[in-house]
């Protein structure tokens, strides 16, 4: 068969396909200097005895007291340390300034709140191109249950759990499936809507009258157009806007005043205040809920995804917890 | 500092917080027999030149093959592919059993539908312990667009974008903010129907009104208390149901007759088909352009982890789309 002439680029992506996790490696020279490197090409090699290895650039200025220590030290990122991350995958000379920093054998610098941080012994250097290759035995390690951070197509990214092969989509009859987005989407909200319910049976009130109270908890005394500008309900028409509010005052939840503009506002009254944050403190209960069920790294995971979803989808709609933004009078 | 004592079981759970993407490499024996192992100790070397190494254990049956080989193939798997890696993890004789399969230098088996694959000439083999490890030349490279494999934790995985450093949350003062899942899960959905209604603005159908349409379609002739179990709306009370229907027939969308049995079943009428097929038409466009904006990687993630979460966080809720599942009369 003819070979596919390819370009260091094209390298380059087809390398970024694969996911990988990302490790800080660290390591102390003879004159007590430290230095650390951001590196992905780190890999598991062997049970027994326990050896690891990564791959460090023979430009890197670290090269010399990476080669000459009898140790380093490989940290493996949480999901929370991506500006860690950036630092030592920079050519800066102050790295681990401001750092709190313990030390290991060698005095080996060892940063915190890593997944995974593991003391090794130096075993083999090999011959690597334009890398070098470490391979060290594994002697002193600390774990913890972080989400890990991981690198793919060169960003920074998540990992979550594979759903199980069973599917949702029990009839194969129709293009149109339960796998579609819109699909998915209502279904988890209502599955979040029916524990919050389930959690307060007494509470009776309509999800459009919770809203409104939530959204004055979180800035109250508005006008009736900002309320419903703030709680994305422009959309369903200011009669029901009016139908919602005068239903919320006549439960003595919201209260209305004119203010010295002559504008009609409404505020919470303290029983709206009551009812607005006992809804939050079920919403808090029911998350936790649900995160244990589907575990923290796919939590994480989850609530990236909705957010970055979010951000993409509509940039027009208001954002009801932000107390600056501009609303319509 | 005391160096902390740790067991292989230990060791493994803390290899396993780095994630991975998963590969298979094959390679040809000198009789010409196929082998191929599924391995996720991947990691790529040097750019000039391009050299990739992986691991294998010495207690693979097909170390000889690869010792002795002068070119092994290394298939980074997409996410399609988890029953591949499971068969080539195995311990199975006839792996290649029924794969269409390519051969490339040296004969190696290349298998299609991957991310990835490289062609490598065999330059190191260099001792890891209780495992080999291969460094190889990519001298031939084929990549597609295909979403990745992932591996995490000892389970396969999906791996997605991080979101933009710049988060929802623009109020600071509060514990409840806009992190909140439930708020992410609502305000996602919202978007989603918004953009729903923009591409039909003269629908002027309220949601329910489409919700029965739309499982009506999936399957026609149901009777109120079934329609309503398979919509999820049991929950609104059975007034709203009959409301709901009654206005469905006075818009000649749904017509009702008897069964045999005396039961009162409602069906679509052919425009009320045709106004569900619009509407799911409507829902799959908008899923293609907003898969298109999030890109379709993180597309797979999402609607995998919907799907894990609509699984784990509720099991007594029905599917509206599952002809065969039970209803109540």
């Amino acid at each position: 068969m003819a070979l596919k002439a390819f370009d260091p680029q094209e390298f380059r992506r087809a390398l970024g396909t694969f996911a990988t996790g990302v490790t800080i490696v660290t390591a102390r020279s003879a004159e007590g200097r430290p230095a650390g490197v951001t590196a992905n090409s780190f890999s598991s090699v062997s049970l027994n005895p326990p050896l690891v290895l990564w791959s460090l650039a023979k430009t890197s200025l670290s090269l010399p007291v990476f080669q000459a220590a009898n140790h380093f030290s490989i940290h493996i990122l949480s999901s929370t340390q991506e500006p860690l991350s950036s630092r030592f995958a920079s050519r800066s000379q102050d790295k681990f300034l401001d750092l709190e920093i313990e030390e290991g054998l060698d005095r080996t610098p060892l940063l915190s709140g890593c997944c995974v941080r593991m003391q090794c012994r130096t075993v083999h250097q090999y011959e690597g191109g334009d890398h070098v290759i470490f391979v060290g035995e594994v002697v002193d390690l600390v774990r913890t249950d972080a989400a890990p951070l991981a690198f793919h197509g060169g960003k920074y990214a998540v990992v979550a759990r594979k759903a199980a092969a069973k599917s949702l989509v029990k009839s194969a009859d129709t293009d149109f499936a339960e796998d579609g987005l819109g699909y998915l989407l209502w279904r988890s909200y209502f599955h979040f809507r029916a524990a919050e319910l389930e959690r307060d049976p007494a509470n009776g009130y309509s999800e459009r009258e919770m809203l409104f109270l939530v959204t004055l908890f979180y800035s109250n005394w508005r006008s009736a157009a900002a309320l419903a500008y703030k709680s994305l309900m422009l959309t369903r028409g200011m009669d029901e806007v009016a139908r919602t509010l005068a239903s919320l005052e006549a439960k003595a939840l919201v209260v209305k005043r004119t203010d010295e503009r002559g504008r009609v506002l409404y505020g919470l009254t303290p029983s709206g205040r009551d009812l607005a944050l006992n809804a939050l403190a079920a919403a808090n209960a029911v998350e936790a809920e649900f995160l244990n069920r589907i575990g923290p790294w796919d939590g994480i995971a989850l609530k990236n995804l909705l957010k970055g979803f979010i951000l993409e989808t509509n940039t027009s709609f208001p954002y009801p917890l932000d107390p600056s933004e501009e609303e319509p009078d």
